[in-house]
């Protein structure tokens, strides 16, 4: 029998749809191997790409030259231009302003071959101490309400590139997604004068069954009413609205339990396209953002995303939630180092 | 300078990215060429689908039999089950009912080789003439609260069998993005005691810009915020509330405006993969139904939704719809047969 869940944040309900059971190797969506070729994004391109806004480098090497660990630049083609006034407007009955945002790309290493979950748990912490530079950098722009950090990876799940990155998006605007999960956090807080995603927490660890690793400050999980299959959500433990103002030096524990979770959605699925978003309070003290619990939506591509779903918003995914949990627990996987044993050089 | 334009119903900001104008032929995805081979759908395969639950045939033939024009069947792999009770539960936190619901698939025409922009407006008709007596039989069953009517046409748009079909599912819940609709639709009217719909078919009208198709009873446009390029809805001009129900007799006028304007896009676009959805009023008087403007989206897929539009609703599209509206319209067809000409059989 099939199975309607209603996320407990935004109210989406999803069905599992147990007549269609997929298994991890029932998809077959696989990332293609990459391919030599000239790739803007490696080492020694630097001036390929537009000029760096921020990287982490060797002792002495000059920006837009060789010597980067990881490296920030703007989108060569932005979505949203960085120059100018909003000049809200209307347009008969309609609304527009002009498309003023910033939209830049996290080289996440200098060797095109690896993908990040195969980067080491040191490397990864300067992936995301990259990202949180950004945002606080961009937060600085009163102009911008939200700033989206987002993955894609592999060309199904949208990636034109094949060297490592992620993206960021600051826009004048709180995302439509963001406010319904506000709204969402605040309905249960008035109710219960508790945050929501601290009651889930709680109830996925004492049960354990969509609980995919546990660390100290982390946990992975599939969430009860997943839109994909494979869906799985990093959530730190202790309560805090935003990625990037919580973290005092470094972020090697998230770093961690990423490697693990991206390595087993990796080996479970052979090489699967996903896409992942970092979902953090709104910026510049827009709308309640104090209730907010930051955590990280991973959703591997496995599955179209057609006319059923576009036209009401429910989703179809033919993997329940649990079983899925125990796929990803159940691979082999090598030993994720420990962040103890790693320091910064 | 890119653009930030509201869809003035749902509130859903989109981004028109003219850094990245985009013109028909820069897209390049083309729905394959259909091959032979074994189809469940092709006349003289009625015993290899479920029994079909209603059909348009030639006096005399027998149901599960060839001598049908248009056949309705229930899906074989049904996301949802047709037999049992709600049964509502919590699970801890969250809210869980079964799967029950309806799942059908209707047959366009037993030929393997047409696709729905080739069918004559006769044939056309009776497919919406299938819709409507579904949908107003599944209504019936007080367990469901909204019959959603969608297409998937060609591999990347989701469809699994590529002849001629569309499909509808009958859901126990009033889908998200129609309550979405509806509440736009109510704000609207609080505010100004007119429907929504009514005022944009006026201001594109007077407008002329984003029109594709205007034919007396319908207005097919490029919508001011769409989501994806080529988006286009078509829309009634009188006020009504469901498809189902505002129609006597026939559909002939949608069926001339269909056929219109999905050849357009076919010829545009070089037979581009696209869904469409039909939105409607909710059944069973749920919720503030009678606020509706029923109308159709046909939604191109010509690029890929990606993370960011994942984490945030919003929307990239890189074809302005002013510029896709011109290009639809002035595309050369073939002269599209007038309804009046035409009589049943």
């Amino acid at each position: 029998m099939p199975e309607l869940r209603k996320d407990p944040i935004v109210g989406r309900w999803v069905i599992i749809s147990t007549e269609r059971g997929r298994r991890p190797s029932d998809f077959g969506r696989t990332v293609a191997p990459k391919h030599a070729g000239f790739c803007p994004f490696c080492m020694g391109n630097e001036l390929k790409t537009p000029p760096e806004v921020f990287a982490v480098r060797e002792n002495g090497t000059l920006p837009d030259s060789p010597g980067w660990r990881v490296r920030v630049v703007s989108n060569k083609f932005p979505a949203l231009q960085i120059e100018g006034d909003l000049n809200r407007k209307a347009e008969g009955i309609y609304d527009k302003m002009n498309g003023i945002g910033a939209h830049e790309v996290i080289i996440e290493c200098p060797d095109h071959e690896l993908e990040l979950s195969q980067l080491s748990v040191e490397q990864i912490n300067l992936v995301l101490t990259a990202y949180r530079a950004r945002m606080i950098d961009l937060a600085r722009d009163k102009r911008f309400r939200y700033i989206q950090v987002f993955k894609n990876h592999g060309e199904a799940a949208g990636a034109s590139l094949e060297h490592s990155h992620t993206q960021l998006v600051a826009t004048p605007i709180v995302p439509r997604r963001i406010q319904e999960e506000l709204k969402g956090l605040e309905q249960h807080f008035e109710m219960k004068e508790r945050c929501i995603l601290c009651d889930i927490l709680d109830q996925e660890m004492m049960i354990g069954k969509r609980v995919v690793v546990d660390n100290p400050d982390y946990l992975a999980i599939e969430p009860f009413a997943p839109r994909f299959p494979f869906e799985t959500w990093i959530v730190p433990k202790a309560h805090n609205a935003s990625f990037e103002q919580s973290y005092q030096g470094n972020y090697y524990s998230l770093a961690r339990i990423m490697k693990e979770t991206l390595t087993r959605i990796h080996l479970t699925l052979s090489s699967p396209p996903y896409n992942f978003v970092v979902h953090t309070a709104p910026c510049n003290e827009a709308q309640g953002a104090r209730q907010f619990h930051w955590h990280l939506e991973i959703m591997p591509k496995l599955t179209r995303v057609a006319g059923f779903e576009w036209g009401t918003g429910f989703y179809i995914n033919p993997t329940p939630p649990e079983d899925a949990a125990s796929y990803l627990r159940d691979v082999a996987i090598p030993e994720v180092e420990t962040a103890a044993s790693k320091t910064l050089p």
